[in-house]
């Protein structure tokens, strides 16, 4: 993990940037306090992307919002009860990616689907494929996205579609443990590793396989399955296997492998490759995944998990999803000739302006720091980037030693760095939630900085 | 297990029957062989439906088909090669419900849905329900229809919704067991039971519960999980639990606890019951089942198995479905008012010519046998009714004692009994594949009979 050295004293750009810093929390709060409560809109965002604006890594992007105003595109939800104000709880525990319904929405009818009742009714896709409950206009469009990004290989593979590629992990882990073992085998990943890996591995105190902790301590003999997810959640980085021993099997969790988020360097070549839709559209609620399996017998064995788990995956998901994976590849392909931003220039472009803001805000004090990439060369964009990974990996600094309950007290709820089998000094904050919350957020560390 | 008794020589009434099965026989022969093959369309249903109409058990039905021809409304399915003909292969090992299809579209636009790209992307649906991935519009439509129906009790009830009612059984065995238990709870349900029982509750080697066969013949002291399916799949029976001991937990599945296929004798009202829209209204590629739960710490580790398994349920899925149980509901209240049929009128319409058609046909010889009900009171329809269940568990006489292989030789595909925990002699056949396959059924069961 790659820690910011923090000075004792305030260089000149540390006095420049606090400036900066404190100039947009002034707005931010003069603009919540005199906004009327249940209002659904507030004013600041122009000016605040204008200035990232100005220093796009990639070149001068154009504005996708028109206005002074931002209507909220997820007003509704339980957890967010009103539009600010700094009583308000942020929860950003979990990875809800709703910032990116503004880009669907822009999008008009293209991807609005339409299904008759009659339709979809069987259990049945294509009883001729080995994923039997896989419908065949999705698995063509997850090839040609994967063709179209340059971020896997897909000749010679089985796609599995799953309900989520959490379904699709449980089945990688049964499909690649053995009934006939002596012992459950040994699941491992590398610290800080997901934090639903331990127990999406031991809920059911399954015989097949266990959860063995940090992949960099796994010094048992034998076989055992790592789980490499890269980049990595919660940090960010991009991740090999740890252990490479002989007897290993891997499961390539890539849910964060998409341009908006970390140079694509090469088209990646696994045995067992995830992804899904949550992380690479913003669709969570479509509950859809997919795996690249080379191995026939592995795609068998997870099929069958899914069957006797869910007797397959929902086919109005999966056309949805079919539609959605075609817009975006028809927005990569068509981005020249129509001049409009395709999806992941879009999206490149919010997480590269809200990683400018908050490495501001964070480097504002000397109380919080964060992860820093080098950058790398992206065969999708054409030229060198920086990661901006979809979560924060934030560190409390100084005599902080709960980082969690430190920002819990401040009214943002985060996940502790001790669910990922790191130190409590870090917490995993979201960074695809809404424009609203985002800002939130930003206000609610500066203010925090402030006080200290 | 009711037995017909197989009388030494043919009573007057049997010759009958025979007669105009062989005459039935004779008409789907010449209509086969005569159509051209690849034709998406064969003529004979009117002549056949209109045979079992005017016995009809409740009153004289409206025809649902206005022509002498039917067009095929599955006819793109890989295991359904082609319209017709002796040599092909009948697949009716499971239960695809596609019969309701014709239904559906006869229903037009009342339940198609539109879905814009960018709506339903979160993964939370309402954070204030235990269930937090549960559609509010989803539930709505479940507790009015159960309210329309009158076959289940709602008041009091958490509702947690499942990829399906397989995912939903599996919660409910996780939230049953206890982590901290010396060993597997013993999971039971009566011969014959339903055949995924056992590898559901085996497949993951679970420390938490374990698969102990027939609960007729358990005897193991302590805590045990009993299944009671009623009406039972494969037999169509009534059930209610076997074992009755004071440290049992029971889980009702009652996905087949509808009009169509039993009389609805009262509202059901136990601790855990599971529904499904794959056996009530067809749609079976949705994936959407439900359960009814009385103990909230219940229903909330229910939730947590799927927020382990999938992290939720399809929203399309769910949205999708509150509009296909509204179309239900509304098909029932309005039916006198607007004079056409409501769902389950034409589905147990439907179920009883089948029914009818099976009988006269199995009764024509003495090489099988039959299930026999006895009528009771439904209150849905306010009249006795006689069950007619969603498989056929058919019985092989004489000397075949494998009647899964028996009718495999003649190429029709059913589940063996000895996947039930019953005898070989036994097979279950759908009842609920398209009108063709149905007839095709008949066909095949008559020729075969004709041979021996």
């Amino acid at each position: 993990m790659a820690k910011l050295a923090v000075p004792s004293m305030f260089s000149m750009r540390h006095f420049l940037v606090l400036s900066l810093a404190l100039n947009v929390s002034l707005i931010l709060r003069t603009t919540y306090y005199e906004s009327e409560e249940g209002s659904k809109r507030f004013c600041l965002k122009k000016k605040m992307m204008a200035d990232a604006d100005s220093e796009s890594v990639i070149h001068k992007p154009r504005l996708a919002i028109s206005s002074t105003t931002l209507t909220l595109g997820n007003s509704t939800r339980a957890d967010h009860p009103g539009p600010g104000g700094k009583e308000r709880v942020i929860n950003l525990d979990h990875g809800d990616p709703t910032m990116y319904e503004r880009f669907w929405r822009q999008m008009g009818d293209k991807t609005t689907i339409i299904i008759p009742g009659w339709q979809s009714m069987s259990y049945l896709s294509d009883t001729s494929n080995i994923c039997w409950f896989l419908e065949a206009e999705f698995a063509k469009e997850v090839v040609r996205l994967h063709k179209v990004v340059g971020n896997a290989v897909t000749e010679s593979r089985h796609i599995v579609v799953g309900t989520g590629s959490s379904q699709l992990i449980l089945a990688a882990l049964y499909a690649l443990s053995s009934p006939d073992a002596d012992e459950p085998i040994s699941v491992v990943s590398a610290a800080p590793y997901y934090s639903s890996y331990p127990s999406m591995a031991d809920y059911q105190k399954s015989g097949l396989y266990k959860w063995a902790g940090d992949a960099e301590s796994f010094d048992k003999e034998g076989p055992y399955i790592e789980l490499v997810t890269s980049p990595n959640n919660p940090d960010g980085f991009r991740r090999r296997s740890m252990v490479n021993r002989s007897q290993g099997l891997l499961i390539h969790d890539l849910a964060y492998y998409w341009p908006q988020y970390t140079p694509i360097s090469s088209p990646s070549d696994h045995d067992l490759t995830l992804f899904t839709v949550s992380k690479s559209t913003g669709h969570a609620g479509m509950r859809i995944g997919w795996a690249l399996v080379k191995d026939k017998e592995v795609a068998k064995k997870m099929t069958k998990f899914i069957e006797l788990n869910t007797i397959g995956v929902s086919k109005d998901s999966q056309l949805r999803a079919a539609k959605v994976l075609k817009a975006v590849s028809d927005s990569c392909e068509q981005e020249k000739s129509k001049n409009e931003e395709s999806f992941f220039k879009y999206s490149y472009k919010l997480m590269a302006q809200r990683w400018k803001q908050l490495r501001a805000v964070v480097e504002a004090g000397d109380l919080f720091t964060l992860p820093q990439f080098s950058p790398a060369f992206c065969t999708f964009f054409g030229q060198k980037m920086v990661p901006q990974p979809a979560f924060i990996w934030l560190k409390c600094e100084g005599d902080i030693e709960d980082c969690e309950s430190f920002l819990r007290g401040h009214k943002v709820i985060t996940r502790s760095g001790k669910h990922f089998g790191a130190s409590p000094q870090y917490v995993r904050i979201s960074m695809l939630d809404t424009d609203e919350t985002f800002i939130q957020l930003l206000d609610r560390l500066l203010a925090i900085q402030e006080r200290q």
